[in-house]
């Protein structure tokens, strides 16, 4: 299923090749203030443009169909449409009985018995995650004063970014990347025992993100290496600091008042200018191909904001779910 | 909410301390063969008794109390009950003011107003897990011949792992561990695009079992590190199956016929013989605690089996929906 | 699925002749005062007994097996166990082949390949609603001062209803009846528009009770019959309160503040001491049975405890995401 | 949640005077064949035009933006979006204070604490039944060769349909009518007992649709007065076929692979051209409206499409759980 969400439910739609890409978000409280400008800081994070990003330029205005009346939110569900534009079919069609690897080229025709619309990656497009920032923009709007920040920490195992990028343009390759996420003055007691804990809603999203492989919270992967007396965060005052937080701020699923920290492995952008092998679906014949087309050398470069709205749509999720959050936004009415 | 999946849904009930605890699976097909006898190896895997593990003995004796009839699932909803023998709640009351470090005594009585039973965890005891195991055993009856294996790989950090249990016996302490799992025979085309891709819903399930702080696919974290050049696994054949499997795979959500890989950060015990900092939830002063009670000092020990049922119960609902199992098992009937 | 509810979730498990019947509420809000004896009043209301209603008597005891902890919801799922001692399988062996006409018999049959428990209706039995009974009791007590109160206002079409059932007990057949509810004090505001209006839940709900075949709200059926200018209800103040109440409480799907009113029908009990046409399933042949066993002459005398459970059901779910009743009940903790 | 459906899940957005309305279908298999005049004959049942109903004319073309690749779906989310261009909102201007009778205007007000988009019903609109005729013509396409049918049965309690119209307009008043809905070739087996019954995924549907208030499944209120031995259908084949029937095609909640039957109730109009009585919400005193704009004297003569549509779509849900519709559909590929 396409959705996310309990309360706050995220479903997105479209295609890269298509006539446009959108999110539908149900639930969202009545009487936030929504303006097209609003969405203009997280989608300039995501949009392409600096070196090692794709060259494929959208305009990324965000069309609010539905769910916002005079500047507000109604309580009914909002539509968002992005056009697509920039569309280059081309050099899709040369390719397309020889499935990219590293792509869901393979699966999707698997999937779908050869229906699927293979141009540009279609509803697997990295392209779909517009409308999951858009999704996050009103999801922070509401969060507030929760704030979730996510940025890039080192990539192609290079905490200095900007040679790694350089360095992987030169080779014609690609390189991937690790983001770190932190959320500050999320309140103690939201996620649900076992299977709705917040790691397990966090991961579940994180992990849609296309090219996201793997997520850990807190000490992480290095926890399974430390002994339990250092591992344990000694508690500090009755709200529940922690004198360290290796926890990461969850305790049996629950928050625990400290920030919620979390690091997500990106892999490198599957598309490479450099000859890969492959297969012919049709013949069964073993093949060779060169993607064209434009690419990200590192797409995990624009992955922090759509961390950032990842996290931010299942924070909104559970904090309207613990009533931490109103159903109506107080403010003027008509 | 307490339960996970679309089709064949896992619910759990109980607390540590309390009668018993319990799962209820609903969406298994009807016409399963089910034995009490069946449960007996995967129940014995997680049971504790070997060195590093809690000296609690249950039974663990699975009652079948609904959905089963003459030794086959009926399609209705099937209940399991494990009762609790052997509570020991003495040294709980001792400690209910002052929770626990990496426990969630101090969430679980913020998120519930302190109406929690604090009793040996309560709800969020790994007591619970003992349902999700039998969900596995059933999970697993159905998704044949796929096959589901976990295993710890490596304990506090050592690839010896007796050695670093009798280690951290001496030393009071607790570790942590990593657990693989390979699932063979996944046909390709399981997953959904985005929200409910193959890794969303994985991760959902396995960080929903306590003490998991970690997932990550294929080549995981290191992927970051890599080139795309190398990464991208190579399509050598038309059922998808691919030269290397750095993807472990999963291509865009969507499972590509190669083994399924991943691998699970366990995090140590949180429960160790050592004075440990906390605060007085009455009081608001500082304190300091030994929980007594019995313990494993490596958790991870126990932790593969319940990842193959979290995984084993994660492919089940996929095959349901993909119609790759049916609703009806052939067999004779009455 | 057999589960209902978004935040107060409600699933029930169990067979007529297998060891336990049962229901599971996951999201009740923690610190909800529950005895054993508050569940008398209610299952006294269903249980048979009285003129017209079936001979099985059942102690009809509610075991709390998780979720309550020293008189309180703990905020973990509640799971209530009803034994079952009563049973008497023997009359449904000699009928297995022969499904009885307007039972689940030959639907159960077909659906499960021959593999459902057939005996006293198995899963379908009506005494399944003793679970959603005591998720009602939870409910009443969650979403006060609203009431709910439901009755049976006619019997085989017949006003005296004394009269009704003793006519038909002579006759050895069975009779139907049409129950109404109401709900007082329901807060304005509370449904969702389209698809989860107030109307679509209280139906959902309302007609998973066995026995019920329709239902309508407010003016109802007449209100087909009507012109527009006698069924809108004149607006008589700001709180929304209405001159009539022909919209039976509801405008738009969503709750107007004014009593929300529907009626039930009951289709008469479809077990019966006379000769009945069916067919054998095994030879395919016509058939007569006369279905033995103990049975209610009109089962819609024991609904309207049902009617209310479900009704109290619903409205604790719309109100806790409306966020009308917290997540924790105010009290003395420990 | 404005979704409905498990696998075939339905989502609606949009407003009366905003830009657009559409439907949102995830879950629909891929490869179903779909070209915009597929929905030609469905969005002209429900267009207005007839005497009896409102003036307002849109072109009511079908724009998919998503889900359908060279006319085939490609198991994407399928998004149709039908702009809004009639729209006349002064009319709603000069009353947004003063809450229709029988309409959503003061329930949405309360619920959105005031920032609802008042102007045509906003969201409450009739208007976005459009959405869910547009699912219902691929849901059609998918459950063939079952058939579902629907037509207007009486309005204002007058079986001469066009006589009661021409009456009610004369009158400048409004009526309702009832809708029959009859769906042949439903195998036996679809539903689930309990909570998903067929009756209860029906009724959610159903009475989602606004101005519907009441449903009845095969003899339905009728029902309640009749004898068991009347009602009872005698079951005539293997197949289950029946020799009457009164149950409507269900039992237990599962077809029985008899016609599935129902009849639903349409209320008035609510908008009628006389004085009305109601309260200004500003100054909480008595106000009389005669509301303006275009109307439908008898919107029952639009339902049955949407009726239709609604039974579809669950049907196609419950099919596809039951694996007799394909994931995918067969025909050439690219």
């Amino acid at each position: 299923m396409n959705s996310f969400g309990r309360i706050f439910r995220v479903s997105l739609v479209g295609e890269s090749h298509g006539p446009a890409v959108g999110v539908l978000v149900d639930g969202c409280p009545a009487g936030v203030p929504v303006a097209e400008k609003d969405f203009d800081r997280d989608l300039g994070r995501r949009r392409p443009g600096a070196k090692g990003t794709t060259a494929r330029i959208e305009s990324d205005r965000p069309e609010i169909v539905s769910g916002v009346f005079r500047g507000r939110t109604t309580g009914a569900p909002v539509f968002i449409r992005f056009g697509n534009a920039a569309q280059d079919s081309a050099a899709y069609e040369a390719i397309k009985d020889t499935p990219r690897p590293g792509h869901a080229d393979f699966t999707g025709w698997k999937k779908y018995g050869g229906f699927n619309d293979y141009r540009g990656g279609g509803h697997f497009s990295g392209r779909l995650t517009i409308g999951l920032v858009a999704a996050g923009v009103l999801a922070k709007k509401i969060i507030r004063p929760v704030t979730v920040e996510a940025w890039l920490v080192e990539a192609g195992g290079n905490r200095d970014i900007e040679a790694a990028v350089a360095a992987a343009v030169k080779a014609k390759d690609s390189i991937g990347g690790i983001v770190a996420c932190e959320a500050r003055g999320v309140p103690a007691g939201i996620g649900e025992p076992f299977f709705d804990s917040a790691e397990s809603l966090l991961s579940h999203v994180i992990l849609a993100i296309p090219a996201v492989r793997g997520i850990e919270f807190g000490a992480g992967f290095e926890a399974a290496g430390m002994k339990g007396s250092r591992h344990n965060d000694p508690i500090a005052g009755r709200d529940g600091r922690t004198a360290t937080n290796n926890a990461g701020g969850i305790n049996g699923g629950i928050t625990n008042g400290n920030p919620v920290l979390f690091r997500v492995a990106v892999k490198p952008t599957a598309s490479i200018a450099r000859p890969q092998k492959t297969v012919n679906l049709k013949t069964g014949k073993a093949a060779e191909i060169v993607v064209g087309g434009r690419h990200d050398t590192c797409i995990a470069l624009r992955v922090p904001v759509v961390v950032e709205a990842a996290a931010s749509v299942v924070l909104a999720d559970l904090m309207l779910l613990e009533q931490l959050i109103p159903r109506v936004f107080k403010g003027k009415s008509r």
